[in-house]
């Protein structure tokens, strides 16, 4: 473990990275946390490098010199994934932020990995381009972060997510061997997919330093209607109506009404349209080229949900309206953080057994005593369940709280899903892994971990919980 | 190596599979071969299993006893995956052939490996749901084989290739421990991502014995064209114009004159429209599940092939039509077989780079004296480039031969490309994996092999050259 880094190390990095580099007191607060609950860990140096060579040259002294090294984007991660809680170098990717090639012709950009996913789709977009993966920390996470996480967002319902849209990646090693894990198309039987193992690994296998995305043709047009209903479950089951019906939206959002109650007052100009009888509300959008088809598509959702015990709909009709919605939306989760001491776990099931997984939810309320705000992808069986201090005592918040967690994903692995649908397993889910994989899955990752990090140096401690025996 | 087997080993699968055995002579010659050149290889024993349990038992027996297994699914490979290369076991999967459950509600299918993958589809079709990876050998193969080599075929340009629509898979390793790589869910951010590690490596980590697949809803409209160009750099200019324009179409083909010539007295009702002009045609397909909004397209299209120097376009306009066309498309493979013997090259480059090889192919043509047929997925960049070897001197063809592939894929690689878009690496691609990974990538594949495999025993000298220092 290195606690502080002797003297010779720093004299390294900073011969290195030509002042591009923080150690001791001078660390700026913000390296030592992400958006993960309330944790401080402080890394002994913070290295940020311009180059893949730099990367490739910092790994190799690290490896040589046995130095922990945790990788960092913009550490808006919701698992720990960044967090350095064993100290040693934090590799902040912040200044890796160019988009290096947009290339028209054949739908692709090539991109450094610390360039915020916002921007990147901005700069796509300007081209009539469309990159669709956008987490609701889109405007301050870095596409690195994603691919590091494996982010999901609304859009992943019709356009997949983070995994489905990178084709290639140029990653740097442990040991500071740089590869490409791929090639720059949308068809590959070459080899392992060292891509796809690298997104998602959070950091533990290797650094991103390139990144090749896919890309389509922007859509033209989007329609977006905020339906209140009198039940959660039935707002549930009306999703698995829709997707019945062959329409794909490209977002389908639960909210319940907590979910809204938190976050309301912070959105300026959020719709005031919450009345008493609301249980839960569904955010849906279309998107398309064709605006009399989406209109068709509008027309047959209106009379699916008509089916339920809804209140009136709501249509954004203008773009500033639209906007005021999904910010809504987006700003649940900070809200809800604002509030309370609180944890969030991000369930995951099949589409149709989401009503299944939020009867779950309520009935361990009652059992522990706790109360939770619901809201996330519902299109997706993705439903974020933001466990909420308030009054708990510390005794059963401690103590009891695992308890009711392990009997979530209990029930979540039971109805076919996961215990992390997009925000990764980092830190604070290890203790729950056991039940996603068997000991045989769980050593098989180890093996893994091994081939590609033999001194355990690369962000330890994350994804696989320490072996007992 | 495992030349014949030890009479205990028989023994003792034939206690365990009750009959399912063949050995020695009584080895069915088809069990020598998959569609590879004209590879023959007998293993010294067929195997098969009916059950996870069963290739669980046979995996460990054969681990314990250090004898060499190959998985086998249909054995309609083109890079000889499935081909027992060092003897030994022949694990064939055909018994497992069962579709497990389709899961309407949720979209998707629990099914064996052993399923043709034409079966699959028409079975989710008949409740009105959609698989769409259709390799060529669609009426044949198995969803097991299409894994193990992540098989694509003509859809794959709108709807992905196999491992965009695998959720799950249950696994036995080469030990005989037996796990799930994921869940049944479309958003999973939970480990590292085994399932698509396992997909695409054909058959060298793990036995596949189980398969949770993703389906959407069925298309109810397709167009079909088909249009003659006058040349065959042109055709593929107009395939990066038609994506340009914001149209995705449901297939892209392109197929040189040769090809066409080589097919069409094989099929019955082939479109007899080849003149003496045609360089090569195109064959474009929408699918959707509004006529009106697919002929929009389609007279889109129309404007953008107008402007290259083509012939009269062929509508299809009934089922039959379109099926012979396509049946035309698919049997092309075949038929350069039946003339000549032949090497197939499954290059694969960004979209609009399409030109650009043709250009490098004819090329090779001229310099190396052999005469090819070109036919393949344009609209992902995927040309399959058949060599015919003809009248060539078996000189030329063995020592010169692979001079000019290698010059033909160091120019794919140039172009941002790789070795196989969808065929695999197998046993016949290994020499070329040297230009599509820097020699550490080939090493942590090499190392990724033993996590899963340490005795090597799990079809061995597939994928990764054997390494020579």
């Amino acid at each position: 473990m290195t606690e502080g880094l002797e003297e010779k190390h720093i004299h390294f990095f900073k011969q290195l990275l030509k002042g591009r580099v923080q150690t001791g007191t001078d660390i700026d607060s913000k390296y030592a946390s992400d958006h993960t609950e309330d944790f401080v860990f402080y890394p002994a140096a913070v290295l940020k490098p311009e180059t893949t060579e730099e990367v490739s040259a910092i790994m190799k002294y690290c490896y040589e010199n046995e130095l922990i090294v945790t990788p960092s984007g913009a550490r808006t991660g919701l698992s720990g994934g960044a967090l350095a809680n064993y100290g040693g170098v934090l590799l902040s990717l912040e200044r890796m932020n160019k988009i290096i090639q947009i290339d028209e012709k054949n739908h692709q950009v090539i991109t450094e990995p610390g360039v915020v996913t916002e921007e990147l789709q901005n700069a796509v977009k300007a081209v009539g381009l469309f990159y669709p993966p956008d987490p609701a920390s889109k405007g301050s996470c870095f596409i690195g972060g994603n691919i590091a996480e494996n982010s999901g967002g609304p859009k992943a319902v019709k356009y997949g997510v983070t995994k489905d849209w990178v084709l290639n990646l140029e990653v740097v090693l442990p040991n500071g061997d740089v590869l490409w894990t791929g090639a720059n198309v949308i068809k590959n039987a070459t080899g392992y997919n060292l891509t796809q193992l690298v997104i998602g690994s959070e950091g533990t296998l290797a650094v991103v330093t390139k990144i090749v995305l896919r890309l389509i043709p922007h859509p033209t047009h989007t329609l977006l209607l905020l339906v209140p209903f009198r039940s959660g479950v039935e707002a549930c089951e009306a999703v698995g109506k829709i997707f019945m019906s062959g329409i794909i939206p490209s977002g389908l959002e639960y909210m319940d009404r907590d979910a809204i109650l938190f976050t309301a007052p912070y959105v300026d100009d959020a719709p005031k349209l919450l009345k008493d009888d609301h249980d839960a509300h569904l955010i849906i959008e279309l998107d398309g080229f064709n605006p009399d088809v989406l209109m068709q598509e509008c027309e047959k959702i209106m009379e699916l949900v008509a089916q339920f015990d809804i209140d009136e709909v709501l249509f954004a009709e203008t773009d500033a309206q639209k906007e005021s919605l999904w910010r809504l939306r987006r700003k649940i989760g900070e809200c809800v953080k604002t509030h309370s001491i609180y944890k969030e776990e991000d369930t995951v099931v099949p589409r149709n057994e989401l009503p299944q997984l939020l009867k779950k939810v309520k009935e361990l309320e009652k059992k522990y005593g706790f109360k939770s705000v619901c809201y996330g992808h519902a299109g997706d069986g993705n439903l974020h369940v933001n466990i909420i201090k308030d009054n708990l005592d510390d005794d059963t918040w401690n103590n009891q709280l695992p308890h009711a967690i392990r009997e979530l994903f209990t029930e979540v692995v039971r109805l076919g899903g996961t215990i992390s649908g997009e925000h990764g397993i980092g830190l604070v889910q290890t203790p729950y892994m056991d039940l996603a994989f068997n000991e045989v899955g769980l050593n098989l990752m180890r093996t893994i971990k091994q081939a590609f990090d033999p001194k355990n140096l690369l962000n330890p401690g994350k994804i696989l919980p320490i072996k007992t025996r």
